[in-house]
């Protein structure tokens, strides 16, 4: 477990994915010790951090390389730098050079989410997992109608959580912002 | 209508209570022109503002000469300074000076809640009401137990509130923190 | 104020619209008792109902029979028959021979959202507010962009109320699902 | 993963815990392949299962027999049964005779949610972890008292989700009820 804080964050790079997020993301994912999983638009690397610690390998991209000198010093905090490789470069350019994909996270797409989706597909092995987050309403939507389009059957959660702060006087609550997963399976 | 951003307000004072939790209030209170509002913990003078434009008279009460003196403010920014008493006193001192009461909102009590509604009851006109805004979940439990100890049948909502802001690329979700919205009615 | 049960519903009819989101639908409204309200897809009558009591007029339409039928009913129970005109046609249809509104609230529009809004728009005078709720996602994006590309400033808001039970052993919390409510106001 | 659905389930006991929940535990409770949990207030066995899969021995009690019995089946049904011992009683005589507790979950406590936490606290091993989910509003602040009288510096996150199904005509949200879930760590 990482908590929120424990990453190195600056203002240029947005992230971590918040814990509980992180949370669910990774129960659904499924992942296991001997897979690949690629993580595009990694930013902080709150999610690389996570999958680093179970999956066999992640490949984590970001076209923004203050994004991947982050990630990079929070690997190296947490010592989890051995199986991950870091890419700087568009998610599509780069996917293009990746094989034999287990599980895909987008958490970053700029306006080509459809194009990443299609590459990732062709990409994904049979009962491979697809997970994207989104905080633009407009996001959710795309998300969901392109894997429909795809051929998969996806899954949509919304999340909201707040905080609660323990204070003398009571318990004070923080909202995070909502934040929607959107998950789906390749056939096998 | 106001919105959030028009009123004025200082980091020292909490408020406005936010557009959508003033509106709820004002629906459950079913003020009318002709009745008398207390405002205990007026704070930014949110709840007193819309109340002015509404009821009779408002009578509105903080421990903090600061929260009185930017409520003052902001009644004289809508126009609104002619049916508001401000008193800058404990609600419990205050309180005791007032009869014949229609609505009290009670919005900060700080840990004088169970002998505020004591007093807020014992003023109360028959079907007069009582709303309390409650952030501390421990307030939201206090708020119910006393209400029910004094013979109301209290109502209790919890509002989360997220708003989105239209960018180019999209609608992007911010939420507010949850706030419980308290409410009784005396009887007849 | 009206309570969600005191509603004459079935099943074959969605509404009515829940308590704090009528709330908050009034607020935003800024309705006066001079003004004539539409509302496309008035459903159970839980919008027109609260609008009857403050407007001068209230035309309201739904191309189910079903829906006019409950909503003359729930205004025959709370006596507000006197200012309603009830349409039973398409939303596009029933606007073509309305002329100048001061709100139209949009709470159902079948796959005819940004026609019923392009029409809204052109009987709508200066000053006139713009409501949509939206429950699907899909909804919730549409109406934004439709409102931007017809020039207006659209204000978005999402809506997730928990009410509280209160039985003896505590505050039991249940969930209505999430709401966006869609506001705009014409230029002057 | 396992889906809410996939569970056998009854109306007279409550649960499983919704997927997300369970996803948010299994990550804050670090549980490993060494350890020992005991589910307090077993239910349907939604959490019993989880740790089943993660842990090396589960310990689930509920004083309801049709708890242990719903409990046994979905063991049962997903081939779970083998480090799982079920007893039927209340908490606190389970407890009793429960030593060397690595994490104490509690899903049901009746009325006795402070003895449980005192005894539990005793039966902790050092850097134990103790997670209880709470429904009741009144249970959140007790949960949280109780584990700061016990010397703990508890967590406290309220976790609303929304699921959306994907309908021909959009993405339509349904809420689930909003759950507390409180933690704490024993120091080592
Ligand atoms: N087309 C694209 N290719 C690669 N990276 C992209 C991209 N569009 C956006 N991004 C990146 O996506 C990131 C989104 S922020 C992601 C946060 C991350 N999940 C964490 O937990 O820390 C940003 O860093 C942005 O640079
Ligand atoms: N016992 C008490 N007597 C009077 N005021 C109190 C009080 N305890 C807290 N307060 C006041 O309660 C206020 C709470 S903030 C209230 C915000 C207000 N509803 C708005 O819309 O602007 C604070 O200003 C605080 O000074
Ligand atoms: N194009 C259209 N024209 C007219 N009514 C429509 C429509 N598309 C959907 N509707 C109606 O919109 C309604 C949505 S339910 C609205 C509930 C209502 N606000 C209440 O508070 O009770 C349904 O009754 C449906 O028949
Ligand atoms: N004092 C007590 N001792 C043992 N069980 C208790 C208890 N008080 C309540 N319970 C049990 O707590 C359960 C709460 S429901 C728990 C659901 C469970 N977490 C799941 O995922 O399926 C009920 O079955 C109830 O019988």
């Amino acid at each position: 477990m990482i908590d929120d804080l424990d990453f190195i964050s600056t203002c240029d790079v947005p992230g971590p994915t918040k814990e509980n997020i992180r949370a669910i993301i990774l129960y659904k994912s499924e992942v296991t010790s001997d897979e690949t999983v690629v993580d595009i638009g990694c930013g902080t690397g709150g999610i690389t951090c996570e999958f680093a610690q179970r999956a066999k390998k992640v490949i984590s991209i970001d076209k923004n390389p203050e994004a991947i000198n982050i990630t990079k010093k929070n690997l190296n905090k947490f010592n989890l730098e051995n199986n991950v490789d870091l890419i700087c470069n568009d998610g599509i350019n780069a996917l293009k050079n990746i094989e034999d994909i287990d599980i895909g996270v987008v958490g970053g797409s700029g306006r080509e989410l459809e194009k990443i989706l299609e590459l990732l597909d062709s990409k994904l092995k049979p009962n491979g997992r697809i997970i994207i987050t989104a905080i633009l309403v407009d996001t959710k939507v795309e998300a969901v109608n392109k894997l429909k389009d795809l051929g998969y059957n996806p899954k949509f959660v919304e999340v909201n959580i707040s905080k609660g702060r323990i204070l003398d006087r009571g318990i004070m609550m923080t909202s995070e912002n909502p934040i929607a997963i959107i998950t789906a399976k390749k056939r096998g």
